[in-house]
């Protein structure tokens, strides 16, 4: 366990999506969707018409858990072997945006996603920014774990045959492809360049 | 949505971690944790001492969450951009295994964890049984989300000037690095030079 705030910054700003849990109809439900943080807030966005971000919006308890992985631990037993990872849970009840804060948090999504591409886009549409709804959960009541470090194996394990280490996991970027339609002359932005360059996100 | 049983399996197998979600003390709790598929059986492990797995193997109801990202989708617009993912929800409730089952359901995560691990290591000890849990949660209520494919510009948008396309993201094993009390002599085992030739594990 951590209570490192810095940490927690890290491992939300690097990962793009999260896992939201909620309580529906008395039972559980858990739903992966893009995160992204604006200070002391955890943003979060979806559809209008998605039942799970209505009832967010209407006051449900939530709990957003986002995890990283970095590795796989080979111990010399299987009962030691393990996974590298960062998982932060963040809880909490959520504030539907409106206005100038909605337009912010649509913006801050676009430039997590693909850093710099809202400069480089037509701004959204008023019907756009009607389908479309951001909620925000503040960064208040959050543990984070970090799983790192080599296999603890015993005495008596490390003395045996058996090979020991880590095997480190990473995710990267490829090369972008062009979309079909793509009309002829229009190069490859620097923000989907930037993609390629950008190192390890821990995703 | 997708209903294509095959695909939910495939899912299954190539991801490592899932978000377990539960209603504890009235609220959501979502936890990552290594999930394992064994024919219609999705497995989980963990402590005995953890309070979540408790609560599941006591009967409480489970929604298992598994995503595995694919790419980035980089729209015309910041309203069309998106990613591609497949997303599995398993719902249902668990029952914990005990003695061969329980066994065996251990030996699957350390092969799926390290393919071929089982039979490089030690079996495990009585006491290493006793500390851990494995809970089944039948594949029977489930749900399965493909995106995938180009961006979904409309005419306007592909009239203009700006780049569409797709970058994909890949999760890679990289080299493994061996633990610093690794005895010399041991060379790396087929198991984890396995990793390393590995396909994209969509992880």
């Amino acid at each position: 366990m951590s209570t490192d705030r810095t940490a927690l910054d890290a491992l939300l700003d690097a990962s793009v999506v999260g896992h939201v849990g909620l309580v529906a109809g008395g039972r559980p439900l858990v739903v992966p969707t893009a995160v992204a943080r604006d200070g002391d807030t955890l943003l979060l966005h979806g559809s209008t018409g998605s039942g799970w971000m209505r009832a967010l919006a209407a006051g449900a308890d939530a709990c957003v858990t986002v995890t990283a992985l970095g590795g796989v631990v080979v111990a010399r037993s299987a009962f030691e072997s393990s996974l590298h990872y960062r998982s932060a849970v963040v809880f909490g009840r959520c504030r539907r945006l409106a206005g100038d804060e909605h337009l912010r948090a649509l913006d801050r999504f676009t430039d997590k996603l693909i850093p710099g591409r809202v400069a480089e886009v037509r701004r959204p549409l008023a019907k756009e920014l009607a389908a479309t709804m951001a909620l925000a959960l503040p960064i208040a009541e959050w543990s984070l774990r970090i799983s790192e470090g080599w296999p603890d194996d015993p005495p008596e394990d490390v003395a045996g045959d058996a090979w020991a280490g880590v095997v480190p996991l990473t995710t990267t970027y490829g090369d972008p492809r062009p979309a079909p339609d793509l009309r002829t002359g229009i190069p490859v932005p620097p923000s989907v360049v930037g993609l390629g360059r950008a190192p390890d996100q821990g995703r």
